[in-house]
């Protein structure tokens, strides 16, 4: 028994530097933030793919998968958003930890909550990305359907109609997607994560 | 902007089966039960860093991290010990959705907690691995000092003491660790998840 008596003195995650070295990469959070029908998901899903095309770890958390898990228990009251954005916050932060580029791609309209998500995140490893097109781009392309249910009262507070989004003043990246083709977005993407050294050469 | 007006059309998550061959791994969850100092941590972190000096992204879930981050909101009532393995078992999921291999280490007490995780996760890649020692051996070890203070009355409800623990019934893997060295238990997981072909050779 002596060699598992003391087990607790043997607990010793392994340090960050070494597991980055390990994984050959390092975790950060890609924050995706605009309007809905924007292209967030779109472009998410097309930095996901590029990414792990070059062998990268990355992982897209976006609104259906997390709405219907991890926080099926939450509505859509502010309060119920503003803890949603919290917990995928927390759930990207340990994304990020675990050596993940963890992309979010969620409408995200208030500043605060942006700015908490960098705060669980870690400065250093954050990357807030404005994913922008004019309102009527949005609506045009609908591709939910939801602008349509807005226009006919089923909906009742919207992000940009009936409800605020609160674009950022000085987001690491801004994406015209009305004007930037889907292959420019995730160049200017990984270019951004790249200048920040988290897409060092594969070992 | 022909190019990026039906951008919705471009939604299409990477297929699983491409995902795991472009990483080289599968994920799954590792679920680890048992009483407060039988040993969960510390061999939940070995077999982190076996994998990881394996290049295997591996990552380990566990209380202190998640009780000061995600779920800092819940207390320790049992509907908020319930819900507190609910939202780790989704995020669980996340995880082995991303192609990780998820190491989870809290007690997780009722069998109807783990019963949800698996369902969660997803019968096929999930792992109950019951880390078990002799509630005196646990107490003797007393890793964080919480039988003394349940011995001194300061913590009422207690699993193994003042609140009962349901041991696995046919857990894919049972370790006793009073009995086996961390090297063997570590051993014994990883040939656990190899034999369901979740560590295929690197590429």
């Amino acid at each position: 028994m002596s060699e598992t008596k003391h087990l607790h003195n043997q607990v010793k995650p392994i340090p960050p530097g070494e597991r980055a070295r390990l994984l050959g990469q390092q975790g950060c959070v890609v924050w995706f933030t605009g309007l809905s029908g924007s292209g967030k998901s779109t472009i998410a899903r097309a930095c996901e793919e590029a990414l792990l095309k070059d062998r990268r770890f990355a992982y897209v958390l976006d609104g259906d998968e997390i709405r219907t898990g991890l926080n099926k228990d939450l509505g859509f009251s502010m309060d119920d958003r503003t803890e949603n954005l919290r917990r995928i916050a927390e759930v990207a932060r340990l994304f990020a930890e675990c050596g993940v580029i963890c992309i979010t791609s969620f409408i995200s309209p208030l500043k605060s909550s942006r700015e908490e998500a960098r705060q669980v995140a870690g400065d250093a490893r954050f990357f807030e990305v404005f994913i922008d097109a004019p309102l009527d781009v949005c609506e045009q392309r609908d591709p939910k359907g939801l602008y349509r249910k807005v226009r006919a009262g089923e909906i009742p507070e919207f992000t940009g109609i009936g409800s605020s989004y609160e674009p950022p003043v000085n987001p690491d990246l801004h994406i015209r997607t009305d004007k930037t083709s889907i292959q420019d977005a995730v160049a200017g993407v990984l270019q951004t994560i790249r200048a920040r050294g988290f897409l060092k050469a594969n070992a």
